[in-house]
């Protein structure tokens, strides 16, 4: 992690500094007020390409068409034959005008290059993506798989070249929808960081805040392109899809092993977190949560917090080492060469998860439980993650994004729509071996050693833990950013 | 995995040939009557050092004193001021007769050092142990990490040394209690494997199977170094430890939710697996196990085993390519460096494990059942491992003892007596580190695959699978194997 040198001028965008938990960050918001703003960012880019039509590529290409109407010409380069041509036209992308096309066509075509393939495509072709970028040209990342793959290959980007990096902290899915929204709620969206992490025309930053105010990012901060990926893959493996998975499973066991019903378990373990839990942190923070219960109820979660809290940090310290030594990504590069003789099996057919379809169908969101077990667990897991970032340097922009603000606002609620174990069955293929090798061993840890400090008192009510949780510098950092977007509704149809 | 240049000479024992599967091993059998000629075999070496007095290490000093009856002397050397050197007296060395002292000063008297350390401690101290070498020495190592590690950090053993490894297929507390059965009856003892990865002096064959054949090994084939760790790590993150716990407590939680009580679906997964199944298959093998079941039980069996089969494969292959890659390895040297902070916890006093407690204290083995889905399941994961080591080139020897005999003679019976919670926190730390992370992965996916395969009868019962097991050449293989060793009682009080 090397944040050491942070630091941007903007003469485009208006610069703003915010103080989190004493440290100032230069920040941009967003808006589209400043859409105008936008082709004097991209001076000199006559046409974006995006390559690839993921969830993030998709949506991406939308956003920017729409933001730049016109001013500057976006285009989609796919795989030869890939079966996205189609999804693309009907978004309105066609050959016909010249705004989708062969991928590396595309790409020796155009001055910006967004590169938005699965990792395993970008680990495969990013020698012939090189090769085929224009001198001069401006390559787009969001997010720095690639850098972490060079690092392991010891390769380099191309010299002579601008590498830059926009992640928005949300699913593709979001970024689109939120952005939507925006028409009627300006600033709605999805927040993101921006990485330069090389500037050879000088004008880096200026393109990656006009690519992340495209997007209709409500705020945009700064990060390096190796913090990014640090903080992206262990936040996916941790509290946001992995550790998530892992929390609900070992609770819905515990609820029904108490005698309730499978629905019953089903409302007080997934509903809850995906529900009420993170529809409050999303608006009123994890303080916010907290000051929702009553006396009683802040006792049980003081239980949960104080035992789930030792399992959230040592796994997320565990996966932060996984992934900082390269492990975590040679893991992803093993299991793509293996997945053509072991795809990976859906999970969405064990028992819980089929009570949950059930469960789901008649679901009445005003009347589920805000369960002050699972919200206890929950919060432990969630700030052992915030705990492992701060302890190893990131920037609390990047913190309370990737381990609160991506859960309540994209992820969770996506997954209280769709099931928690549709959203690990069919997000990125990177997340997904990710999620389906952390999630059981959170699982396990809660279930071998947090619960049972529970129900033994033996570990009792550890009251420096909680006073620890209630004194946070994380609530006041989470109630900076709440103000920096507009308070829109998250919930997914 | 190179195990093509195997093949070796020995002018003290005597050479054997025996064909498994159509691949021809040359073997050693071992026995008391041999141990006349252990002075012959360690021609040159004055004194063997032990250093260590952990499980491996306390059961070879003995067996090799007891062996060699002060023909030649056998020093335990420890880690100055360790709390071992009180259970080294008790079992018989001194300082007073010098067959006791500080490990380097140990090392440096010695002519053969057999390094039982941790591998935490080998890959902390292997510089300072390589230093204290005298030249021409022989080092003896009892599993391949160390050359993982060097093999990672990009260093080497000594030159001007011999290296070997006489690997015993069994846990330290078997290798001595066969020993001690083996004063009654000639030859029983733990199968070991031997390699030679420096012969300098040109008497590393020799010296290696005097070690071995002093040890106690009913029978000692050949694998090289890099073979030994490859399968060793790999077999002991699955079917050995991490496979067998994530095994149980996926059929124990089935078993629960179809209405046993927890002492019944105990004895129905893990007392089942531990007892009956490890010993039918210890003396009558793979197929001898499925022989015993009516037909009835065989189509549970089947469908159990071809459900479970692929999830074997798949997490093995995973296994293996983790542990190749080396990311196995580089894991537990960053999760040594966690420990301090981050203190491993203790599974067993997970709901489960205390359910076994009683269920272990009331237990009469004569009554246990051989449940058919808890067998099929067992065989399907263990046959996986099978698979994969001879995808990967493995010599039947070390894929019998290392997928099947390790299991059924040694490890489930110490389970059998203990409980797998206490097996697992009290092996090594590499073993241990393994089946935590490992365990959970196997549970889930028999959880969210194969149990529902089975259920929907969707996956219907993969007749082609069953075929496949009853012809396996294993089976052969284990009825060979089995005549190498005599048939003890390998149950442990």
């Amino acid at each position: 992690m090397t944040t050491g040198s942070l630091g941007f001028e903007t003469s485009v965008f208006d610069k703003e500094y915010i103080t989190l938990a004493g440290q100032r960050e230069g920040i941009v918001r967003g808006g589209r007020d400043l859409f105008d703003r936008l082709p004097r960012a991209f001076e000199g880019i006559n046409q974006i390409a995006v390559i690839g039509w993921g969830p993030q590529g998709s949506a991406q290409a939308q956003n920017l068409r729409d933001s730049l109407a016109g001013r500057v010409r976006v285009v989609v380069g796919l795989r030869e034959g890939s079966a996205s041509f189609d999804a693309a036209r009907a978004a309105g992308f066609s050959e016909a005008d010249g705004t989708l096309g062969e991928m590396f066509a595309v790409v020796a075509a155009s001055d910006m290059v967004l590169l938005l393939i699965s990792d395993a495509a970008q680990a495969a072709l990013y020698e012939r993506i090189f090769a085929a970028l224009r001198p001069g040209a401006t390559l787009g990342l969001s997010h720095g798989f690639l850098l972490g793959h060079l690092d392991q290959r010891g390769g380099r980007f191309p010299e002579g070249i601008d590498v830059i990096a926009v992640c928005p902290k949300g699913m593709g899915a979001s970024v689109r929808a939120l952005y939507l929204q925006g028409v009627e709620t300006n600033g709605a969206g999805i927040n993101a960081s921006f990485a330069v992490e090389q500037d050879r025309s000088g004008r880096a930053v200026e393109r990656a805040l006009g690519w992340s105010v495209g997007l209709g990012a409500p705020y945009t901060f700064q990060t390096t392109l190796r913090s990014e990926y640090l903080s992206d893959l262990t936040g996916e493996r941790a509290i946001l899809l992995g550790g998530v998975h892992g929390i609900v499973e070992s609770l819905y066991r515990r609820f029904r092993d108490r005698g309730m019903t499978e629905v019953e378990a089903y409302r007080h373990s997934v509903d809850c977190v995906t529900g009420p839990i993170s529809s409050i942190v999303s608006k009123e923070g994890l303080i916010g949560l907290y000051r929702r219960l009553d006396p009683a109820e802040r006792e049980i979660f003081g239980q949960a917090y104080a035992a789930a809290y030792p399992v959230g940090l040592e796994l997320t310290h565990e996966i932060y080492d996984e992934v900082s030594s390269g492990n975590e990504i040679r893991s992803v590069i093993l299991a793509g060469r293996r997945l053509a003789e072991f795809p990976m099996g859906k999970i969405d057919q064990a028992a819980m998860w089929r009570a949950g379809e059930v469960a789901r169908r008649d679901r009445d969101d005003a009347t589920l439980p805000l369960d002050p077990f699972t919200a206890g667990v929950f919060c432990g897991v969630m700030m052992g993650q915030i705990d492992t970032f701060i302890a190893k340097g990131h920037p609390y922009s990047e913190i309370a994004n990737e381990s609160v603000i991506e859960a309540t606002d994209s992820l969770n609620p996506y997954m209280h729509a769709r099931g928690v174990a549709y959203m690990v069955d069919n997000c990125s293929t990177t997340a997904r071996l990710g999620s389906r090798k952390w999630a059981p061993r959170f699982d396990y840890l809660l279930t071998q050693t947090a619960y049972p400090a529970v129900d033994d008192g033996a570990g009792a009510l550890d009251t420096a833990l909680v006073k620890r949780f209630e004194d946070h510098p994380i609530h006041e950092v989470l109630r900076i950013c709440g103000q920096l977007r507009p308070s829109v509704d998250i919930f997914v149809q």
